[in-house]
């Protein structure tokens, strides 16, 4: 079964390989489709070569079906359609003592510290599978797991509908973030500085300024009837995106910290004072944003057709990930059943 | 009757003034005691001359008698011990229409932004008063406008009873921050540099150590079984205060911004992400804080004895202003009465 192996440079070797036997409590998964993520991305840069034991299989956006069920598995049968929530907890740590296993301070995340779904064959524990909707076409599912990180942001934003939200970036998770938030029912105002993403916002009913042409504060001040926005989300990355979320922000507004920031960032905290703002970390999800994840796959609510832009078989990978570091695209997914390209 | 009035140089010069009648819905209070707060070291120095139009009479931590009551005023009487909450506010900005008042766009903040209260005659709106207690010493009651301040920034925090807090500065409202975590059931520590001031939280009840010559991060790693503090509250206005108070926090802990950062500051927003913290925005505070404050100091869960440290005649002024520069004081108080120093 083909194997797309990451072995610490950024070419990823397309390799035959056994599929696993599903021990007790795992099962095997014929492995669907795979969804490209950022992190994959500094992943085949050697970014993340202390978290990545060489040679690997990334990947861990998928959907697919069980294969094959191992020893002591119930509740599950060959054919049922699944994605996996990628993370496995101690359960002993204070995150997880504390309930917030998704946190866990000794989080395994499947696809980065340990093998991932980037082949046709993927074994894994039972106890990480999430069921899908029989009729969901199994490319649409791929979108669960970003969609998931959507839903968590979304929920620590503690959204309330009728508000208005700034999306300050509009890649995926930008976009989806902004999907979410207005399917919840806020009125979302996206700043993207790529014309195609604001496009690709637009055709999701997304409403998409420039931030380097626009006046964004002049421009929320306007739209927000000079109250400011009550959530924003920074999800840029940058550290103009972070002042762009702040100043937008009305009085006990809530901005929550999507975009990973490996550098510390400065903060006008001075306004966080005045205006008695709020700065929420979020990270991944948790099994009920996975569900609902499904949910909003399935109803259509996350559209898949405008947010999968290409699709590659397996033995093209190295295509998928340049088509998708040149840029112009959206999602792009990797279509890992045995024969894709036949 | 004197007051003290700053002229722009940092001497307040002590006059003699008129009483002003209270005019329709306001009192007049015979001033008892007026607070020195860290604002009013600022304005003497000049920092807030873009707010303070001079020559102005400054002041707001405070409790008297009212001695005189303007027409219309209803439910007060000559002689009741009160203080004033000193925000006014406009009604009508977007802050005002979502219910918080206190942080008002077009703020009023009383005895700076319009006369305060060191004289010993204080004209002001009857509905900015806060009753006491007929027991409470009005020297006391000084004390309930900088607790109203740390009453509002351990709500802000959603505290706990149980939960650990670390507090970072153990200036007079870092001690007030701690002693109220405290009396709200948190296990408090708290980090400062002083050890004069460590002595006082002793006194107070409260455990400190010195950040400069103890490792906080492992100091608190112990303390918490490794878990961090699910709370911390930034009191020092420095930006190392930001560093230690971010490190010693929990999974999905909570940073409330109690002191002013003027200027940008850098955040750890990887941990921030990491641990899904939170940074909460906390300034001034709303009437139920004030009403709360007036228990706590009237009940001595806020020990007087332990946190006024000096005691001047408001012909002395200067005096206090300078005591509480040197250093080495806690709360300086003036004694606004008429012929206070006889």
């Amino acid at each position: 079964m083909p194997r797309a192996v990451y072995t610490g440079t950024p070419t990823f070797a397309v390799m035959d390989g056994e599929a696993q036997p599903p021990g007790p409590g795992q099962v095997r998964i014929d492995v669907a489709f795979t969804g490209i993520c950022g992190t994959d991305l500094h992943i085949r840069h050697g970014a993340m070569d202390g978290r990545v034991s060489r040679p690997a299989v990334i990947g861990h956006e998928m959907a697919g079906r069980i294969g094959e069920i191992g020893p002591g598995v119930s509740g599950w049968a060959a054919g049922d359609p699944v994605t996996v929530v990628p993370l496995e907890w101690c359960g002993d740590c204070p995150a997880c003592r504390s309930g917030h296993h998704h946190i866990c301070h000794n989080l395994n995340f499947v696809g980065i510290d340990s093998p991932g779904s980037l082949q046709s064959s993927w074994t894994v524990p039972a106890r990480l599978l999430a069921r899908l909707p029989p009729g969901l076409p199994l490319e649409r599912a791929a979108l669960v797991e970003p969609t998931a990180v959507a839903v968590h942001d979304v929920r620590r934003a503690g959204l309330v509908p009728g508000e208005m939200a700034v999306v300050v970036g509009g890649g995926p998770i930008g976009l989806l973030v902004a999907r979410v938030a207005a399917a919840d029912g806020a009125d979302v105002l996206l700043l993207e500085l790529d014309a195609r993403r604001r496009a690709v916002a637009q055709r999701l009913g997304v409403s998409a300024v420039d931030p380097s042409t626009e006046d964004v504060k002049e421009h929320v001040a306007e739209w927000t009837s000079g109250a400011g926005a009550a959530v924003a989300f920074e999800v840029s990355g940058s550290a103009a995106g972070i002042g762009l979320a702040t100043e937008s922000l009305a009085t006990r507004g809530r901005l929550v910290m999507v975009a990973i920031h490996t550098v510390p960032r400065e903060v006008d905290l001075f306004r966080l004072f005045w205006r008695e703002l709020s700065i929420i970390g979020a990270r991944v999800y948790e099994r009920e944003d996975v569900e609902r994840a499904v949910q909003l796959v399935a109803r259509g609510t996350i559209p898949a057709d405008v947010l999968i832009s290409r699709v590659f078989p397996i033995t093209r990978v190295n295509e998928a990930f340049d088509a998708l570091e040149r840029g112009g695209e959206v999602k792009v997914l990797v279509d890992c059943q045995a024969g894709a390209d036949a």
